[in-house]
């Protein structure tokens, strides 16, 4: 099966060929890093990477991740040259084009084999980490036989330099993942310049200070490469395998230099290029001899996966790991049924935090695929469940993380697990650390991933820690992320709704923003049968309580400010004025609801008030600009959770002489 | 001067007692870690520290940071104890208390003597790196008779585990930051449990391979202490000093668990302790013999400040260092009058990040407060100038600093900076990455420092880098935040314009988001005797151009999107639809305007139209609910920007017929 190795130069200048050439046609790319990391990745490619071009999504695969994302034509190339179906030469052709799948970074959900979106620095390798925990995590329960396979990133300066790789190198060496490869490009090239124009630090030595093994190679010597690979994949630890190489490596005259980083190579430069590397082929055209050895690297993976296939067949977990990889929606939707039926008969006073580990409870009883975590804040966010055992370097069947205080890393851990398939992560933290994760919540979104992320202790009503700690604009913030639902549940049965309905959208993350205090329970009385189909939060809205009196207000609130609602409504009617209470926990399913609905909850002649401890701006959107906007427009304080309330209006007595007032004035 | 190191340990003990009760009266709060760390702040304070309670604002005071915010009661005992006018024992009976300064986390603006406002794990190192950082500076130009001192911090495991830990060493590694001295509080204890329940990390050899000299210490045996920190201060590496200390040392039942972490100890143990450590006082009273102690502690101080003073005032450079501490908004406003009037006769069109670099001449030519740098994309970002040159371990005289790919790291060193005073910073990486350094952003605002982040590629036009690089909800997002001016410049002279708001700002910091590509200039007209008392932009939005034909419609427009504004409004004229063109720099100065200048711009019987390249939730609060908001609710595409305008409807042709049809329908 394997290639002599002097095949393999011809090979990896394809990749260089194909770089070039398709950043010169876009006029703008990455051309340095493919062309430095040609003869590594054909190296991987060719003798390491488990792949079926055929069936790019078995479940068995190697998980190949380009970190550093900006090189993305180094991917494009591995995947044409190595006969995936996409993307085709046209599509290479039409690199950075409108509508064509080679994109500036690669995009998972544009091609098969681009296991993640990578281009946000470090992300890659953080993800890669989840993937490798995911699959130590399956291969506990489902044994070599059907989950046995090793994870492989390429990562830059910068992807190290960036402070997640610190959290993602830290965890992974602690969970001792030794089917996590890391290929470093050690080009010493950024671009401003040389790399030590900002760094001086020993990379291997602080990744063997977290655990983990290094050696190195010459990233230009095929041998040596082999060489390197082979130690670190028989190494128990993670590994780090630092490749010398020379960036735009076949440039003559640009090579070496940041010229090379960030773009074209210019005709004449690519002429020069041709020159040196013996290339010379028009553009685009790859010879049919060398086209016919990249043919072949595919050929080892097919096998494996022919094999893989007849030991799922005789299995006796067939059934159940086919089940693994599905979705849990439905499943989740049935699991919760008696805990909602049960707050029915029996209401109960909680904070939504503890409301969301009593949905917990069910859930990740019914639910093996579920992994929770929490970023060093198990008691406060409430997510671990008697089902949910430390998952740990002595123990990968666990299905529990304490991913120490990595909040970023978690995030992007937790992406990487819910791309590897077979696992469904949540994790925690206090929401105004949403502020440390921001970008990994966006990948989420953008790879359309179903992460769930329970971010507890969610306004000023957390109280005395103070500003630091007291998210203001962070709800309305996430609202604005594309392809992400914020839940804000009020109470123990709007929670489990919102839970559920989190499970039920595995494209698109949720955001749980629950409450540090405790709330009184305001759902009940309709819910006694309860069903998925019931699920009132599942139109992001809706009228909690009709107003008695004729109606000349609505109140709409979230979270822990609906009881708020309730009493500002009681107040109201107490002097003759018709209020309903709106809930909203989710804005971005209300917002996809057809026009009837929206107006008949948010009717336009009546005085429509918000109330959120949170940023106003934004909430004209529901109440127009003649409504009222009882908000937080500053930071909070450090106080007991009452008082801030009271502090900034949060009360029936500030907020009920507003109303009467505009509906008199 | 010097104290018997015998009678510290009963100076230490004030601080567990103060500390224990006061988490204890207010029912919250964190006593683990300053009954831990009390023996080392003691030693710290008593030999070392240069501070001058009565001057507490002493340009030359050694800068004291208590990196792990949430362990607040050990600063305030410090300030308390060593005679700072404020806390009063008062202050700290309330403690988290509603009006009072001793807020949950240490916030600067509530205390003198609170360097800064910490709590977000990591960023007070990362601060101190910056204030470290700008004592070089000035160090550099005023020389050891005026600015010679150190910068300390107090971490815990929490700080050094997040991922800002890595960038913020990394940078100070890198530039040799020897004033530097971190105190570890190497206490094994998190909120979680057992550190190695999470991390297995050997934190001495990361540092070390960091460039930073290293040393341990019992953290409990005063002359071990005065050991360590006494070969930290002899070296010129920045240092970390391992502190080996037992968190809640002196309860004698929870020390040493993370039980002591973050909640009351309760009475039981309260007593138990006050056994242990033979503190038979009252809560809150501190023995007039021990009180007497403290206060000699800032002797040293007084007195070095006393030298200080007469070197200042003898010194030739006394004028220059006064004006070098004070603000730069007037000067701002004058360095940039002769830049502007020439746009205003030769107009240019040209991105909006060159027209800041444009603006950057003269404005760092005029002020040497001012720092720049970037985090790896100074050729992107367009920050440097002739005026900055490189800051670096061999010359600290520089004002550019290369902070290789550490956003978040950046922001906070920017901070540091920026409390420290005599420098301005401001800083670039791509819009985008705001999201890596949010929480940073974020402290800028709350602690209010007038920090300036250049934000560049701020939209869909940035084209081909696709959508992992394209913000589409951060501008908004950013908008959010309070106490933060967000600002979207048109073209060159808005840019100016901004930029001088910018720098008029010393207690609001900003975000410039700038253009990657091309913009017509839109102003000049009327600006040929411009000066800071004409900046239009001040308002936060202003009518470029009036309707010529009645008005119809009023078109709110930002950064590049004004000039297709501009368009539509040619277009709809050319209909007899009469359209007024409004300019919305700044919202957040637009919505401090009193509502008859607010409601000039934007009449509310009128069509009104926003155009911006960004999430389109929030422009509902100028449209009203009857308007029409053009923006992007997507993540957006790899391609050239002219396609993916067109594709996201951002055209006249687009847009025009909306329009029209909305005042038919």
């Amino acid at each position: 099966m394997s290639l002599d190795p002097s095949r393999m130069a011809p090979m990896a200048n394809a990749i260089r060929a194909l770089s070039m050439d398709a950043v010169q046609a876009a006029n703008s790319g990455h051309p340095g890093m493919p062309m430095g990391m040609a003869d590594v990745a054909t190296v991987l490619w060719s003798k390491y990477l488990k792949f079926d071009p055929s069936a790019p999504n078995w479940a068995d695969r190697d998980r190949f991740v380009l970190s550093a994302g900006h090189g993305s034509m180094l991917i494009y190339s591995l995947l044409h040259l190595s006969g995936y179906a996409k993307p085709t030469i046209d599509d290479i052709r039409n690199f950075r084009q409108l509508g064509y799948p080679c994109a500036g970074h690669p995009e998972n959900f544009l091609l098969d084999g681009v296991e993640c979106t990578t281009g946000p620095l470090g992300q890659g390798v953080a993800m890669a980490v989840g993937m490798a925990i995911a699959e130590r995590q399956l291969n506990a329960h489902f044994g070599d036989d059907l989950v046995s396979h090793r994870t492989w990133a390429i990562a830059g300066d910068g992807c190290l330099m960036e402070g997640i790789n610190h959290e993602a190198i830290g965890l992974a060496g602690h969970l001792k993942l030794g089917q996590l490869i890391v290929l470093w490009d050690d080009n010493n090239i950024t671009i401003d310049g040389q790399a030590d124009l900002s760094t001086s630090e020993d990379v291997r030595t602080r990744h063997t200070s977290a655990g983990w093994h290094v050696v190195s190679c010459d990233g230009h010597d095929i041998a040596d490469i082999s060489r390197a690979i082979e130690e670190a994949m028989a190494d128990d630890r993670p590994s780090l395998v630092a490749c010398k190489t020379i960036i735009g490596k076949g440039a003559p005259n640009k090579q070496g230099t940041s010229a090379t980083h960030g773009a074209p190579l210019g005709p004449d430069e690519i002429a020069a290029a041709r020159e040196t590397l013996g290339w010379d082929h028009e553009p685009f055209v790859v010879p049919e001899d060398i086209m016919a050895d990249w043919q072949t690297t595919g050929h080892r993976g097919v096998e494996a996966h022919s094999e893989w296939k007849s030991r799922l067949e005789s299995s006796d977990k067939q059934d159940e790991f086919k089940a693994r990889m599905g979705n849990v929606g439905d499943a989740a939707g049935r699991a919760i049924e008696d805990h909602i039926r049960g707050l029915a008969a029996e209401p109960q006073k909680v904070a939504t935090r503890k409301a969301s580990e009593m949905a917990l409870g069910p859930l990740t009883e019914a639910l093996p695929q579920m992994i929770g975590g929490s970023a060093d804040l198990t008691g406060s966010n409430n997510t671990k469940t008697p089902s949910t055992l430390p998952f740990s370097a002595d123990d990968y069947s666990g299905r529990y993380l304490y991913y120490g205080i990595r909040e970023f890393g978690m995030a992007a851990a937790m992406n990487g697990m819910a791309l590897h398939g077979g696992v469904v992560p949540y994790g925690g933290t206090f929401l105004i650390f949403s502020d440390y994760c921001r970008n990994a919540i966006r990948l989420s979104a953008l790879q359309e991933v179903g992460a769930i992320y329970v971010m507890t202790h969610d306004s000023i009503g957390l109280g005395e820690d103070g500003p630091t700690h007291q998210p203001v604009e962070q709800v309305m913030s996430l609202r604005l992320v594309p392809n992400l639902n914020v839940y804000r549940p009020c109470d123990t049965i709007e929670t489990a709704e919102c839970w559920t309905l989190a499970l039920q959208t595995p494209n698109t993350p949720s955001i749980l923003a629950l409450s540090r205090q405790g709330l009184p329970q305001m759902r009940g009385q309709d819910d006694g049968e309860w069903t998925s189909v019931t699920n009132r939060s599942a139109k992001g809205a809706y009228r909690l309580k009709g107003a008695d009196a004729e109606r000349k207000v609505v109140l709409v609130a979230t979270g822990s400010e609906v009881h708020l609602g309730a009493e500002v409504a009681s107040e109201l009617e107490a002097q003759g004025i018709g209020a309903d209470v709106v809930s909203m926990p989710c804005t971005e399913l209300f917002d996809a609801q057809d026009a009837a609905y929206r107006s008949d909850l948010l009717p336009a002649d009546t005085l429509k008030v918000s109330i959120e401890a949170g940023a106003s701006f934004g909430w004209e959107r529901y109440t127009g600009l003649d409504g009222l906007n009882i908000g937080i427009d500053r930071f909070g304080a450090s106080a007991p959770a009452g008082d801030l309330f009271k502090k900034f209006g949060f009360t029936a007595d500030a907020i009920v002489p507003q109303i009467v007032n505009k509906l008199n004035g």
